[in-house]
C-alpha cells in the first residue's frame, strides 16, 4: 500500500499575513504524515513591484510578467514568502525545504504563447519530477514550493500557483496515495454561499452533473472543481477544497472520482 | 577513500553581472564532480533597499540588518540572486538547488551580540549539518547556498558568505575529501600586487610565519588566511585563493596546513 501524501496549496493572503500566516504553519506542522505547501504571494509582489515602480498588469487574474515583473516575482515568491514559510516551519520542527521549479529542475515549463497577448514571462508547466519529489520526502523533507517554474534555458518562469499544485499532486500519484487540498476563502463548495451550514460534504462524477444541472455550482466554481476531476484522472486520490483553517483532512468539500 | 568536493565562493560582484555569472556558471558546470557554490550579492540589496527607500548602513563591509533590511537581503540572496544561478546551472544540466540555511535545517545561527552596535538581524554561525548535505550531494544534487541562516525560532538572518563557506567546507569534511576555494579580484596572495607574475603558489604554516614576518603578507589579506589555516584545522584538506575565471583547481594560490 502507498504512503499517504497531503499536497496542500494557499493563496497569498494567508501567508502575507503574520496572524494567519503563524496559524497556517501551526495547522500545517500538525499534519500527519508526509506533506507539501504550494503558496502564492501576488498581494506581497504587487506591493514591492508598486514600491519599486514597476506596474502591476493582470489579465483575468493573471500577471502579465514583464523583465521587470519577473524580477519581482522571483524576490517576493522565491525570496520573501517561500523563505519565511521555511524558517516558520523549521521552528515548528518540520523539515522544510523551499524550492522553485528550477531548483532540482523539478518543474519544467515554457513561455506562454497567445496570440492577444504578451504574457512575458509567464510559464505553462510541461512536466513535474514526482521522483525527484518523492526521493527528498523519503528523506523526511517536507517541499515548500514557490509559483516559479523554469524552461531549461535559464529562465525562470512566473507559473499559477493552483496549476503547480495540481501538476505536483499528479506528479506524485504514482509514489504516493495523494490528497490534494485547495484553501480559499470558503468552508468548501457551498449550496448556498450565504448559509454556512449548506456546505456540500462530497462530489462525485455522478452528483457534480446534477449540482451543474441544477444550477447549484455555477460560475467561478465550474473551472475549480473541472481541475479536481481532472488531477483525479491523473491519478490524485482526492482533491479537497476547504479554509485555510481547515486542513485537517476531514473539512471541507472532498471530490473524488 | 573519500570522495573529492569542491566548495567555491564567489562574491556579489560576479553573480550580478550577466557577463561575469554566465562565465561563472560555465566554469563551475565544467568542474567534474561534487560542488558546492555559495553567492554574496551585496550590491544588489544595496541597490534594491535604496530603490525601496531603505537606507543601507555599512559597518566594517558588514551590513546592518533591521527587520526591512532583512526583507531585502531575504529577496535578494534567497530569490533573485539564488534562483538566478539556480536556473543558469539546470540550463547547463547541473542539478542545482538553492538553499539558505533555513533549507532542511542546514545553517543554524544566533543574532549576533555587541555591546557598540545593534546589528539587527545579523547571524553568527552555530552549526552546519554535514550529514544533510553530504546527503543531498550524493543524490547528484549540487547546493547553491545564499548568505542567510536561521535562528530555529523562525528568524532568518543575514550571515557573510565566506563564514557559510568555511563552516560548510568544515561540516563536509568528515564526508568528502574538501576543497575550499575563495573567488576574489586578484589572481591569488601576491607578492606584489602590481605584478601579476609575482603569486604565491602554495603557502603552509611555516612558510606563512616567513611571508608575515618579512612582510609580504600583511592589512586584510592577514584574516583571509588565518580564516583558511582555521578551516585546515577544522579537517579541510586545501584552502584556495584565486580569481574566479579561475577556478579549475590549479591556479591561484593553494594554503595547506
Amino acid at each position: 500500500m502507498k504512503q499517504k501524501i497531503t499536497v496542500i496549496k494557499v493563496g497569498g493572503k494567508i501567508v502575507e499575513e503574520k496572524e494567519s500566516l503563524d496559524n497556517l504553519l501551526d495547522r500545517f506542522a500538525s499534519i500527519e504524515g508526509n506533506r507539501i505547501l504550494i503558496h502564492g504571494g501576488g498581494r506581497s509582489a504587487t506591493r514591492i513591484a508598486e514600491a519599486l515602480g514597476i506596474e502591476s498588469r493582470m489579465v483575468n487574474g493573471r500577471r502579465i510578467t514583464d523583465s521587470d515583473t519577473l524580477k519581482v516575482v522571483t524576490m517576493v515568491y522565491g525570496g520573501l514568502v517561500n523563505k519565511n514559510i521555511v524558517a516558520g516551519l523549521q521552528a515548528r520542527n518540520v523539515n522544510a525545504l523551499g524550492l522553485t521549479g528550477a531548483d532540482c529542475n523539478v518543474i519544467r515549463a515554457h513561455k506562454r504563447t497567445s496570440e492577444d497577448i504578451d504574457w512575458g514571462f509567464v510559464g505553462d508547466v510541461d512536466s513535474a519530477d514526482g521522483a525527484m519529489l518523492a526521493k527528498l520526502i523519503n528523506e523526511g523533507i517536507v517541499p515548500i514550493m514557490a509559483p516559479l517554474t523554469h524552461d531549461g534555458n535559464g529562465n525562470l518562469l512566473n507559473t499559477n500557483a493552483d496549476t503547480i499544485a495540481a501538476e505536483t499532486a499528479k506528479a506524485l500519484a504514482p509514489h504516493f496515495d495523494v490528497t490534494l487540498t485547495y484553501c480559499f476563502e470558503h468552508p468548501g463548495v457551498m449550496r448556498n454561499p450565504d448559509d454556512p451550514t449548506s456546505l456540500i460534504a462530497r462530489i462525485d462524477s455522478d452528483s457534480y452533473k446534477a449540482l451543474l444541472a441544477d444550477g447549484t455550482i455555477s460560475g467561478g466554481m465550474i473551472p475549480k472543481i473541472d481541475n479536481a476531476f481532472n488531477a483525479l484522472e491523473g491519478g490524485v486520490s482526492r482533491v479537497i477544497i476547504t479554509r485555510a483553517d481547515a486542513i485537517d483532512g476531514n473539512s471541507g468539500t472532498h471530490i473524488v472520482a
